[in-house]
């Protein structure tokens, strides 16, 4: 069995990272149009960021763009592989029934 | 994206769940042998089929072998259903980075 990830485990979070680990190598997403593929709101989106930047599993960059933030966000390479690993151990559980 | 079920989200719920709805139709398991094939404790497992059971999702029944307790657990129809909707859930989100 692999290893289960509590950070990742959690449902908003876990479709968050399947985004991100999704880009191309290194590639951002920002904000905005990070809450609009996940339907999510300001502050929901915002906490859940902020768990996995903590976990380092993503990094976050705030840049102001004709004087607005903007906050640019990506996937370490601890949080791609902490997906992964989370991701096989979905598929482990769920193979039991195939 | 299909619906998300927090009772069976929870990673020993859905580990139980995934060997119950593996049995042939009907088939039960004994506290026992689930224990055993989850290396949980009997509390940690107690806990999590009360909870599943509260929900609908699986049936347990006391009997007596030689006077001592058994318990066999099986999913209900109800509880089969939601666990497929769960996995397909889960492999909805999983499909995002393939």
């Amino acid at each position: 069995m692999s290893e289960y990830d509590k950070v990742i485990h959690q449902p908003i979070r876990l479709r968050i990272m399947a985004v991100l680990t999704s880009l191309e190598h290194d590639a951002q997403i920002n904000f905005v149009d990070l809450r609009s593929l996940l339907k999510a709101t300001d502050g929901n989106l915002g906490a859940h960021l902020q768990k996995l930047e903590q976990a380092g599993y993503i990094a976050a960059e705030k840049v102001f763009i004709d004087r607005k933030p903007c906050t640019w966000v990506r996937a370490t390479s601890e949080g791609t592989r902490a997906y992964q690993q989370h991701v096989q151990f979905l598929r482990d559980i769920v193979g039991e029934v195939q």
